[in-house]
């Protein structure tokens, strides 16, 4: 068992946290020949910064990494060459990162908590994490969430519009859950607007919890988040 | 009379484009003690790469700069400092931004186009500034939109729920309209709602046009924001 500290200080008693960390895109839209996660961010791979990020909040943390399989093995040589030896567990991504995270859910035992991450956020900070598993042991859930720094509008078939931009929220990772109850979201059949883990967990009956975000845990698609990302990291 | 090349290389007429770069903010989301427009990128003040951006875009384009009585001096010392030579015309700020927009209005003549920019969205790029004009030219607006990277939530009083991020646009400066009807749009009353041209322009019953924008044509507001323009500076 597990104790992290909530932000008034009370201690709050979590038990099996766990994380998945998801990474299973091709890099197409980064027009690199190396998959995006394993471009190198402050000197090493984006994942092993995600991973480490996730020990540090907690180290005792169980980490599950999803992987193509055709993948597993660069990575096995990335941990070598990097020297990097973060305990943990590679499980095979499936066709979308639904079936990715459900394949890491279907080893996952235990109650408490779980964290799921996008490999392509380096960004995220140890104090992130622990708020979020925080305010998540309270609300069974925790989805970060940020605001527009730019006005919006919606724009469909019948034209475009502004909406009030207070309303509308940018949702990051990690997303952390109870893991009995994301699992038998998952039971659900995949459905193609399950973008995030949050919609899968709302389609199945259950409140969406928004917390805090990062506005620097931005993700890595196209080649300047990296240049950015390497500005940020120096923060 | 200026010509300038659409994307499809043809050439589209455009008589009297006017640049409204409107500077009024206070920097208190900055925690700095000189205005965010002041900062120094890549070695001078935001301001001054708005300004060079609109005057690369197209030579002879006259622009109006739009800021609080009390930051005049500072400004043309800053001037004088940085040797900063482009021709420009100082127009006195307003309560609001829609306030700020409406003294330059009142002083800009004739026909034609009239693109007006937030002086804190320092990187845009000559090459966008054309496009817009040209998509203006034909739709009598063009307002540049990205889409997000994120997935979207909606939140109000009734709690939150996923909304399609493809029909969420991110809306940017410049905003180009032809002079006249915007002119005529400001004529209503000041409302809360009007946080960009585009608002007002739509609310006075024109249709607003989304063209392209520039990914990297970011909001100066925090300060981290400046270590990311810092670095996309450089790319």
């Amino acid at each position: 068992m597990n104790f992290i500290a909530t932000e008034g200080s009370h201690l709050v008693s979590v038990t099996n946290q766990t994380c998945i960390i998801v990474a299973g895109g091709s890099g197409i839209r980064m027009g690199a020949s190396i998959p995006k996660q394993f471009l190198l961010l402050a000197g090493k791979p984006l994942l092993m910064h995600s991973i480490s990020a996730f020990r540090m909040a907690v180290p005792s943390i169980p980490i599950m990494l999803v992987l193509p399989d055709g993948q597993q093995n660069s990575w096995g040589e990335l941990c070598i060459q990097y020297q990097f030896t973060e305990p943990h567990t590679l499980i095979t991504g499936g066709l979308t990162r639904y079936h990715s995270v459900k394949n890491a859910l279907a080893v996952s035992e235990g109650s408490g908590l779980v964290a799921i991450h996008d490999g392509v956020r380096p960004l995220i900070q140890p104090e992130t994490i622990r708020m979020l598993f925080a305010e998540a042991s309270t609300h069974s859930n925790a989805i970060p969430a940020i605001s527009s720094n730019d006005s919006l509008r919606w724009a469909d078939d019948q034209g475009n519009r502004v909406i009030d931009r207070n309303c509308v929220k940018l949702i990051q990772t990690p997303q952390i859950f109870e893991l009995n109850k994301l699992k038998a979201a998952y039971v659900q059949e995949y459905e193609e607007s399950f973008t995030d883990d949050a919609t899968v967990w709302e389609k199945a009956g259950n409140v969406v919890h928004l917390a805090g975000g990062q506005e620097s845990n931005i993700k890595i698609t196209r080649p300047e988040d990296l240049v950015v990302a390497e500005a940020l990291k120096l923060l």
